[in-house]
């Protein structure tokens, strides 16, 4: 696990090498942070041929340990200019780990209008231009990744880019397959998909047979650790196990934090027919199934595989987030629309949040209507189409909201905020304001009841209120970036357990003794580059803040306003 | 001339003090652009409270200097995202200085939708409601304008925005009144405007009735270089003061380097029924003015009044980068049509420049056609009423051709490249591609002939060679920020010989003495300002660069192309 593969799409240069000894513990979203901070000059333009996308497995990844299977892609961010990781589920991670790649590191640009396969295998890595491989551009993911499989065979690992990223769209997702082979893992946010689009690169296609460079220093102490861990989650996670996180539809709509009609209320009339159990109730009569896992070694299984009213497979996954920003923030509670539209989405290559919600501004400025079903499946025609309103719309939030002229523009550092009200749920507020992410849930949820930082595990208590959010929010952003360097999913816990349990776990993987303090450093680490990244990129602590509506317009419901200073978002990282 | 005047919407507090001794001989572009380095934090939002709006006269303003009465009006730019000063003729910069101030600085953010009028007179200064005055918000310029002269004097100065500026439109221009009290006089570029609008400041108007604070050391020698001065300007401009800025057309269109058909030809077939010699010729019969002084006190007089084919006053003033990108860029070749969309863009309040790019890069993309007058006619209508994709088009070129999808988009750090093909006029270009400013001519203009830096004078020999243009640049992008920083004209000639004048004439009125590198250190230290604040808003040395269809697309009529090496455009002010 210790090579770093070069490819140079502009002089079509590939190089595999040993990594410097300085990255050996390294790898998911610490890696990519720490590789595009080094080696991306942070004024460049995100489309240069001198940005660089990173794809890199975590610490962790391709081990036994539990949900330790998760793909960090980073690179500048055409949507947030700043630095940017995005990650998914799916094979790919461990497959790479397997054949012993730390990260590969996508370099230079290839010629205008040439599309390349790059295809990893332990014989020979090489790139394959897709001139003779027909119907391949311009055609949905699911249906491109088809005909590769059938060129590949469909026991590889695929990462791809659909019309979204071919068109350089600020929103374009890498779409990564799943375990049934479907791409249906979307590192989605911050328009990664364009980078990759802008240097050529259609796909990559990784085949791990009869390979494994995992060295364990100590394999079975490793192995019966895992095994505890994953036992210990199946019993924990039991709501998840069960609803997936559209468990959280209803838990939102209670605490009053369910986006809704672009973030004008908390709280959503149709929610019931939105919610985890709805969605469990409709898949089990149709054959589809609530949970899934979608990576190998998951034992949480939040995933979902939606099957239409045929009971043939539509979609997967359908996440809170897209459930609520193509549901109740647009004001619709069809979860069958939804599923077509995310179907769509995924296909498209396109993130289902910022287009869910520049669909809730076109909606805000009377181009569209909360609620009109007819005229949202319309849309996804002009964005197939590329009409004018076609392409505004997949520009994301923030370019939909400018050229339109709407006031009430739900975003951060150019991206879309997600599902959670952050009057509501004001942790999470503060990591939408302050994450050199931009707005993301994933940077650092503060969901009700979720555990804290210190040993003994600090609560959300009071989630609408302002107190110790920014403390909470800081720890859940440090411990959110350690388990993105880890490779290892949030739902294991984004807790000090989690700093203990995977500093054993690290011991006995490396050549070295870890402890939890070392842990969270991977994600105080990761923090700071990022932060020292984005300060050179004219992205500083000024821009730490949420759009001034959430401060005047109160909730209809609870009277809850955004009331955290701007002075403690503006300096929540001076202790880090 | 030494006060500050500093005026804070949100608090609706003014202050009038005197500045601080260190910027007691600075003016111009050199102070708008060191406030704002030094007050304005690089990352904050164009529109943010925290950004500010500074309007200063030059070093030399209000004096009997000739054409040295720019007024210079600077922010961070919503266009450029960096430091910007854009500059204007009119009569507000002289009023300003007779009334004894250095600068009026605009901070904090009034209410949303309250508009006020900033009223500054001798014997007070206040801000006025507009919720008394009727028909002055959302209507043209020229409208408001006439209200405002009625309810304040029509002797007074005013600037003032219209529905650009009020719409934030990051196009959006700052008009000043001319002479006749028209609002034709735009400071255009960057979107200040808008920056004005988001502050809530709808007008000022300044009245500097039987005040005068210039204070000259020694005013016999002052007014007696000044006359000098002006003698031998009026004997060696001869070709502006004939046909005034026009003139350029049939000169670039013999170069190869005028802007037509959205940058991808050099001539134009039309470009004989644009020239500065049909301006005249129409005008003559129809009693406008083919030339025509915008400020007090000049002689070159290189602007027009241009009347409709009633004899009726339709615009003022027709230059030759408003005919060129409202017209042979876009196929067309109507002086009479041109006129009509520039009176509708000084009314409307957007800058010609970059509305007429935006226009040429949706003709690229079949959304109107080259030479279509009756399409281009609508899109006035479209905008006016706020359509889509009247919508679209004012955010200028770089977003209409990032939502479009196109890939020859003419514009360097978020600006439209104005009249000049670059590969004709490889200096020019230099300058589009490395100034602080973003693409502007006006930054560094390396006409053909154009004397150069140096004592002797040198001259841009074969201007559509690479050869010599970065020197070249440079010296010409100081010596125009010396201008800038003193208040007076480009027109001048920005040339060392204008450094000597300039020097002599600062020691007379000043209680210090100027020598000649003084004078160019201005320029200097103006550079080295923006480039350090634009580092610091992300903005840095790989971003100079042009888009590379330049490169890569020869003009058809002399094969030239963009050959001008990156490397040497990154380090251009690594000597400054």
């Amino acid at each position: 696990m210790n090579n770093f593969l070069r490819i140079n799409m502009s002089k079509q240069k590939i190089s595999n090498k040993a990594c410097p000894k300085k990255y050996k513990f390294i790898g998911g979203r610490l890696l990519t942070s720490t590789l595009i901070a080094e080696e991306v000059p942070p004024e460049v333009p995100p489309f240069s041929e001198k940005n660089k996308l990173i794809i890199a497995p975590g610490s962790l990844g391709g081990t036994s340990a539990p949900s330790a299977g998760r793909l960090s892609i980073g690179s500048k961010s055409p949507l947030t200019k700043g630095i940017k990781e995005s990650n998914a589920g799916g094979v790919l991670a461990n497959k790479l780990s397997r054949l012993g790649y730390k990260a590969v590191i996508i370099e230079g640009k290839a010629e205008e209008n040439r599309w390349y396969i790059l295809k990893i295998a332990e014989e020979k890595v090489r790139l394959i231009s897709t001139d003779k491989i027909e119907n391949i551009i311009g055609v949905d993911n699911y249906q491109s990744c088809k005909i590769l499989q059938k060129k590949f065979g469909k026991e590889n690992g695929f990462m791809l880019i659909g019309p979204g990223g071919e068109r350089k769209l600020p929103i374009a997702t890498c779409a990564v397959t799943d375990r049934d082979g479907f791409p249906s893992r979307q590192a989605a946010r911050g328009g990664l998909g364009a980078v990759m689009g802008s240097k050529g690169l259609k796909a990559v296609v990784v085949d791990d047979s009869n390979t494994s460079k995992i060295n364990y220093k100590n394999k079975a102490e490793f192995q019966a650790m895992s095994k505890e861990w994953a036992q210990e989650l199946v019993k924990n996670k039991k709501s998840l196990t069960k609803y997936g996180t559209a468990i959280l539809v209803n838990a939102m709509n209670e605490v009053g934090g369910l986006a809704t009609k672009n973030f004008s209320q908390g709280t959503f009339s149709g929610a019931k027919n939105l919610s985890g159990e709805r969605l469990a109730e409709i898949q089990e009569k149709r054959n589809g199934k609530a949970t899934h896992s979608c990576m190998p070694g998951c034992v949480i299984r939040c995933s979902n595989i939606f099957h239409d009213e045929g009971g043939e497979f539509l979609t997967a996954s359908l996440e809170f987030e897209t459930i609520t920003l193509l549901g109740s923030n647009l004001g619709i509670d069809n979860l069958d629309l939804i599923a077509e539209i995310d179907r769509f989405c995924d296909g498209f290559g396109i993130d289902t949040m910022d287009f869910g919600g520049a669909l809730a501004v076109a909606m805000e400025n009377d181009y569209l209507s909360f609620g009109d079903e007819k005229a949202l499946r319309d849309t996804l025609e002009e964005v197939q189409k590329a009409t004018l309103m076609g392409k505004l719309l997949t520009q994301g939030v923030k370019t939909t909201g400018k050229v339109l002229g709407v006031d009430r523009v739900p975003e951060v550092k150019g991206q879309g905020i997600s599902a959670y009200d952050p009057r509501a749920l004001k942790g999470t507020g503060v990591t939408y304001a302050t994450s050199p992410m931009g707005s993301d849930h994933t940077a650092g949820n503060c969901l009700p009841g979720r555990e804290g930082f210190t040993e003994e595990g600090k609560r959300n208590i009071e989630p609408q209120k302002a107190e110790g959010k920014i403390v909470l929010s800081r720890e859940m952003q440090i411990m959110s970036a350690m388990c993105d360097a880890l490779g290892i999913c949030l739902f294991i816990g984004t807790s000090y357990i989690t700093a203990k349990k995977t500093a054993k776990l690290m011991t006995a993987l490396y050549d070295k003794n870890f402890s939890p303090q070392d842990m969270l450093n991977f994600g105080r680490k990761t923090i700071a580059t990022e932060l020292e990244f984005n300060k050179k990129a004219g992205i500083g602590k000024f821009q730490n803040r949420l759009p001034n509506f959430f401060r005047k317009e109160k909730l209809p419901n609870s009277g809850l306003t955004w009331n955290i200073e701007p002075r403690r978002l503006q300096d929540i990282f001076v202790e880090l």
